[in-house]
């Protein structure tokens, strides 16, 4: 097992990785203060570890609830199927939410534990790729409008993050390739070694190789720890972890959040990115295409839905969270582990970007 | 104009108080940050202070959204009525929130700003005396669920507060007297010589002489401040600020939030706190009579609903915020001005309490 610290003072917590944590009696239990527990699930996730984590929790007061599967249920008529669920149950402010499933999942218990009689305790037990290397660490929660991703939610840090690496083996290989995203994205912003080790270990990875796996997941949160430690609420450097995601948004909300995945979104999301970051001349071509093909060879969408249209796509990155009166403000690279955010690139590059489509320069 | 400071480091903000503070074209300006404003209000409100509230945004893009009038509104539904507009209008993370009116307007508000977009700034312009002297101050926001009363919000505090006296001159008398009961509330766990000052000139006060509600307000407020600026979280001294809402909340909730005014129910609360509180033989007989003697003679009720039984008090009692691990936490009186929260209580004096109705021992 390997454990790294989020910095955060007051609100500094553990991750834990390994395999078979699941089963490791004295992880869970430790991190819950008081004697009742809610354990808030998905219908997908439900019959394979719910189980296990509900033994973990043996001598407290267990209440569960499997909510359906899938990122068009990140609403917030889901999170009031929670607060049903614990005023039903009588829970009280020293409750304990328990996150067990993938990034919808960690979102929207999150949200419900930062709201639930103005916050109380949560943990999140990650049962996928993305949720484990990028959303159930660093304490963004919430849950999505129909105009728009992640708009409604609050900055709440669980008590720990508990990931068994042995749960991705019932993930969907879709799922993991969309996950696989988020990995490279902590290459491209952020550290350039990682990058040029994933170009030789991804096939690997995917595979899921239990080193491999254990020292991307390991990495991966590393990263982001360091990031969120310097600047928790997003007011600079965090917004870096946001690189492809405007125009991921774009393209989610285009799709009331259903045919993509989020880290697909995302993956066309940074090659669109880094094609900008191209014909602004920040970015060479040749590091442009290596990250093209990182994604490419991970089974990764490259370009944008065909029938998006620029001037929707321009409408719907208007209402992204990084608009700062009116001006949109892009993660960009300047070069593979150096990411820049920045307003000051000209439109008229941007509308080369949204109307290029499938003829992206890298 | 009196100028409190809320102290809170760095989310320290100032309470402004006086006649006229609507038309002062240097306070609400300054306390916006970006370019768009949200003036939330309701439909009672709106006629009659909307236009000048607009008028001192001038420059500014404003936005508007005039919910429906009462406490049974103060939902998650009507909540996500304000975020339908934020992003239909396209606010960015730099907007500001403007809350104008009673403590349903505030409290639905404050929870809007604090969740949207993970948190936008937000400014309190209270036109009831239940909010100027309560609930626009200290940071406390949230709506509630069917099964009980502020259980979902949170903690987040505004830019500033902006208590313009003349607006009581429309407030309904029975309002006036419902806001009264929280100005009582800090004489009796906070403030003897307030109290001493209030059994003296509470008629004129409620006349609305100038000069005394202006005293009045502010003295709530400073004693609001004091004890928030100690423990902004309530995790110790700020519950007492709850003396009689545990009572009231069961009220309240029983009528489904619709008969008695919340001031109303926490009138009648705090004369059953002092009740238990002199059954347990904390709190003279005689100064229990001198509580419930204000409250009855400021036109407040001084006993629950006759209707409430009281089994189904105590249970509406146990989903109270003040619920840990099944214990009922309660705040009672040793002395006026002298409050404690507790859970060491007989439990057959609170059954004594909840049967006595309309025999309240004081």
């Amino acid at each position: 097992m390997q454990e790294l610290v989020v910095d955060l003072g007051s609100r500094s917590y553990p991750i834990y990785i390994g395999p078979n944590l699941l089963d490791d009696q004295n992880l869970i239990k430790k991190h819950i203060l008081g004697n009742q527990v809610l354990i808030v699930t998905n219908e997908t996730v439900a019959p394979l570890y719910l189980d296990r984590v509900t033994d973990q929790c043996h001598g407290l007061s267990v209440s569960t609830l499997i909510l359906p599967d899938g990122e068009s249920y990140k609403t917030l008529a889901t999170t009031n199927l929670i607060f049903d669920k614990l005023l039903a149950e009588k829970h009280n402010r020293t409750t304990t939410l328990i996150a067990l499933g993938g990034g919808v999942v960690g979102d929207i218990t999150g949200f419900a534990a930062a709201s639930y009689q103005r916050g109380v305790n949560f943990i999140q037990i990650p049962t996928t790729l993305l949720a484990q290397v990028d959303s159930s660490v660093g304490g963004k929660t919430g849950v999505n409008h129909p105009l728009g991703k992640n708009m409604i939610g609050a900055f709440h840090q669980p008590q720990c993050v508990i990931a068994d690496t042995l749960t991705l083996n019932t993930l969907p290989e879709r799922q993991l390739r969309a996950g696989f995203a988020e990995v490279i994205k902590y290459g491209l912003i952020y550290d350039k070694p990682f990058f040029d080790w994933l170009e030789e270990h991804h096939q690997s990875v995917l595979k899921l190789d239990s080193d491999k796996i254990g020292y991307v997941i390991a990495t991966s949160c590393k990263n982001k720890a360091e990031v969120v430690s310097q600047d928790e609420k997003e007011s600079g450097i965090r917004a870096i972890l946001n690189l492809g995601h405007t125009f991921g948004h774009a393209i989610e909300t285009y799709q009331h959040y259903k045919n993509w995945l989020h880290g697909e979104a995302v993956a066309a999301g940074m090659v669109m990115a880094a094609d900008l970051s191209v014909r602004l001349g920040w970015l060479s071509l040749a590091e442009a295409k290596k990250a093209m093909n990182l994604i490419k060879s991970s089974g990764l969408p490259t370009v944008p839905p065909a029938e998006m249209n620029p001037q929707e796509f321009m409408s719907l990155m208007q209402v992204d969270k990084k608009v700062l009166d009116g001006n949109l403000r892009l993660v960009l690279l300047k070069a593979i582990g150096n990411a820049v955010i920045t307003n000051k690139f000209e439109p008229a590059a941007l509308a080369q970007t949204l109307s290029a489509k499938g003829k992206l320069c890298c």
